[in-house]
């Protein structure tokens, strides 16, 4: 029983991931990418998002968003996005880094769930100062967010539309697409490029992988010479094999379906448990496999002294304030079972009806 | 009389700045720097303020602003500053592109003046997540700033403070820096090392100069190799006397303080005319050259009928909201006059006094 | 009379180009190129030209030639160029810096032209390793060359047919081009872009402005947000007119080549005495107004000793060999004066008749 | 049997390397590098150096070279290695990319080993032209060779002792670190700080490893803020056990030797195998695992008909000139067996005969 709910990258591989790495390890095959699992990676994913697709396998979440919009954004644009975004507060400034000066613009959402109406303005801002504010040039959308909710099909659509009318690239940041897609149910095509997404960060590592993402590009002409930036950034492995034979078995069978189902609905169990408890307030939609939870004080401190492991997490700015309680969040994994999540509602329930 | 209140930057070259470049122009002389008038330059910015000095003659603001920021801010690293600041608005990202993906991190503050505990939070909270977040590594106050205030020395000598106990050299954008003095009231020195300041864009287009800033250093150590970074982003001019002669003249016999004093004066007074029309609210302290102001709609379009040049200029988040007006920027020169002054007050007031 | 023949960057502005910037400094006008001299230059260009062009004043060469390579080069790209072009040797890695990382490749050629297969060669050899190399991404020619030779039309027609086959555009670092042109005896656009050139460095501040270069597009939709990179790099000044103004007075009446007349007759003459001297030898046809002449070493110290100014400068590698001399390069300017050239020649033919 | 010396980046992983990631496999840990496997990967490369180390795993050469180079070299800097070197001709532009710019400047030498006087020399050159040149910043030595020469710790002391005289810190690209070290008979150490090496780019994956090299820094305070860049440029992994696991084994028990042994020992008979042939010659001393050789052509075309894998491979300016013969390069990995070497050497010979 695990008792660590800080991050779902603190899990192992999953098994059917491992064993095509050990599959993989066999005899001497052409590098870089000219390999046969490569070949079967790139079909699969146009088979599954039903399209032409252009598939770049990368180690890391980082890599993955850094390069597609350094593919998206020249230097002197800005990349709107939600302001809690992973790329705004958690990649070190990487855009800013490989898209040579380009700047990322955060806009609030207390939701993580940025409008089209406030894209909309912010680009009429932006497009008001001319020459001397970066140009627009790229949207950003985390899928699921970073408050673990999820955009329905039709407010991308309307993001995307609106990024369209001003010719900017919309990219996805999918490090958790998989429980995102689990949740709306609809076809992986439905929830990227017919919503009007251009490019895809498609996460395996949270998910069951060793470290792998994918940057999937849904318009072919967009990844031009995109080849030379992943092997200029050093993100091109020369035994690529053993980064596409992670993702081929984590698409397979639907294996990121069944772990993106599991975390979630211990992300949900988690929710409704910690909701009971006597002052606790849920402070967002578990729509995927966080939840973001304000406690009574003594209820975290409690939780924390008994080993159980989780973020203090500041709330965003809501209505109504959380008074008194400890904002925490909570990450459930594909490895997270029933027991783990009664564990620690059962604690948090006992610290509480003792406070 | 000029009707055009847009900007400071729409002035011709002030008589002396201009004689002086006219009387560098004469016979061969060591080029890049090596000449006698820069070398003049230096020992005049040491003497005026009181202290060793590296200085850097550059053309732009926007080329002095984001040289000295590359020097203190590492790619991986966060420049905190105004919201509003001109380099988070007005430089198309110039700071990320010269600090090779640096980010520039916005602090919102009503009139224009972070505080010492916005700072500190804003660097705690960047500390606490460690290696993913940017490192905080530069801090650039704007004085005058973007609203049209000063910071007082104490409320400079607060921040440094800050800044210096989580070893960030604190950079200051002078493009108004004489404006700002002559409101101080106080010398260069207490104005910028003296209150903490490491680097100061000391700007002089504004305010009487061709095209002519200078990057200054009050500790040389900061500025080693500083000349290959002017070098290498096409700052450094082959016939630089034409650029230090601009420096000279404008630094001597008081003129920078004399053409802001002209300025400010002016600003002061439009101020106060404004304030009096019916319905019209001051949105900010006028302290330099700059005015913030709600007026009725009917005073905004109507002199906007009759030629007077100004920027609408969405107000800050003040309480109380400014109802029905309209808020707008007017900004007096050192060209600007008293009849100039009185002429758009006028019209406002009769415009006013029609509707 | 003269005796600094370092460079032609030493000199002043001449009397047209001053008057100008004098002329300019009347009253109040729209400012970052919206005023009426700059729009006039843009005309003036496309006239001399004879084509659409887009024009982009700033104040140094390295700007010019930085920003135009950053416009036709990505950061995975490689630049082909002479290896002692001034992007090479004398701009601190300008073009990588704006480029973000582009590499500066340079090909050997003893004249300072490099050939249409030596260009075709090494694109081959770059394209025979794929994504690993640099993908081949630009051509810059420098007219005249680093070597004060000029290509013909011929020359240039042949390097960019190379260019044009392969997708590379082609960049002109003109920073001495009206010599050239004065050389060509062909019209600015026989010289350009009906012989292949893409963009043009448009050089004035070596022949008599203050500081003032132009980026000239003659394909306007190569410059697709070029506005952006100028000002995101600093370069976009407040009050252009005073580069406009040096710009239109330097190509207004034909003083670009009658400067350029001026300083190439007298490198020439320059050249020819020199090769008088017993024992000297000229290393370079004196197309332009360079001179690169091998002399007894005793000639060379006694011209030091004089006082003459000029830079001893090693010379390409040659057949056959200059043994016991030493190679210098002379630069003459449009200040140069029959008798400057008359002293110096006389000062090195007493010097050598005493050995 | 394979017939496959194109690289040794096209072997699978060694078996103890598939051993440990799968080891590594289990349970929930710490992630970003705070979990016990990385802990030992330090404490291991510390006793294998015999000295005080910073030690970062990163998956790819590319981002080895171009993170340690980033580290020690600012944007107006130029690094001096071999004109051949990885880092030139291979990696598509990184450490102009990573550096912000900064030059990477090749120096000739027949045998891949560039000289102390070589050196020397350049950087005088360089600083003859002050400011206008790229700083001479950061020397780097691939060891073993592009040429498959290994140089001497005399050879590299000479070197460091240059680049230290000149304030440059050297960086050794240490792909086949292994292959070398087992050449020299020497200490890690002896071959890396006390022969003057800063920082090191461990490789493992070409000798055994999926995806696995370090940057091994023997000057801690070289080290600092490099975790930030790490983590910007995309390469800090999540699940850091799984490159650590791999590094550990393949330094635990010797296995990193005993691989290279068996590679650098199959080259040494392929050379001695093919140098034999009728009308062959070794192009350069085969101190590691690849041979160059040219054969006459009909060998060549042979060999590759017969499916035989290697690549053409100009050879560099020897004397005397190779003639009618090709040159080729044949990579020789752990895992090449004598089996491989006797059937191409067989192969070879017989084709030889029949010409």
């Amino acid at each position: 029983m695990t008792r660590n709910f800080t991050s779902d990258n603190v899990t192992p591989a999953c098994a059917a991931v491992m064993a095509a790495v050990n599959a993989a390890n066999e005899g001497s095959t052409a590098s870089y990418g000219a390999d046969a699992i490569t070949a079967r990676l790139q079909a699969r994913v146009a088979e599954l998002f039903e399209t032409a697709v252009s598939v770049y396998p990368v180690a890391t979440g980082t890599a993955a968003n850094a390069l597609a919009l350094a593919q998206i954004c020249p230097p002197y644009g800005g990349i709107y996005c939600h302001e809690a975004a992973h790329i705004v507060t958690d990649e070190c400034g990487a855009p800013g880094f490989f898209a040579g000066g380009a700047s990322v613009l955060g806009l609030p959402a207390a939701d993580g769930k940025i409008t089209a109406a406030q894209l909309e303005a912010a680009i009429g801002q932006a497009n008001s100062m001319g020459v001397h504010h970066v140009k627009p040039a790229a949207l950003s959308l985390t899928q699921a967010t970073e408050w673990g909710t999820v955009y329905s099909c039709d407010e991308l659509a309307e993001l995307a539309a609106v990024a369209e009318r001003h010719a900017l690239p919309v990219h996805m940041d999918g490090a958790r697409f998989a429980n995102a897609l689990e949740f709306l149910g609809c076809s992986p095509a439905e929830a990227t490029w017919k919503s009007g997404i251009d490019v895809l960060s498609l996460g395996a590592t949270k998910n069951g992988a060793l470290a792998a993402e994918a940057v999937v590009f849904f318009d072919p002409s967009l990844a031009a010479n995109f080849e030379r930036r992943r092997k200029q950034s050093g993100h091109l492995w020369s035994k690529l094999r053993f980064l596409s034979a992670q993702l081929l078995a984590y698409l397979d069978s639907g294996l990121w379906l069944a772990n993106a189902a599991q975390a979630n609905a211990m992300a949900g169990a988690l929710g409704l448990g910690l909701a009971a408890i006597p002052g606790a307030r849920l402070l967002q939609s578990v729509d995927a496999n966080e939840v973001f939870v304000a406690l009574p004080e003594p209820v975290v401190v409690g939780l924390e002294a008994q080993g159980f492991g989780f973020y203090r997490w500041p709330a965003p700015d809501v209505v109504p304030p959380i008074g008194a309680g400890v904002s925490i969040r909570l990450v459930a994994s594909y490895l997270t079972a029933r027991a783990d999540v009664d564990g620690l509602v059962a604690a948090a329930a006992q610290i509480a009806s003792r406070s």
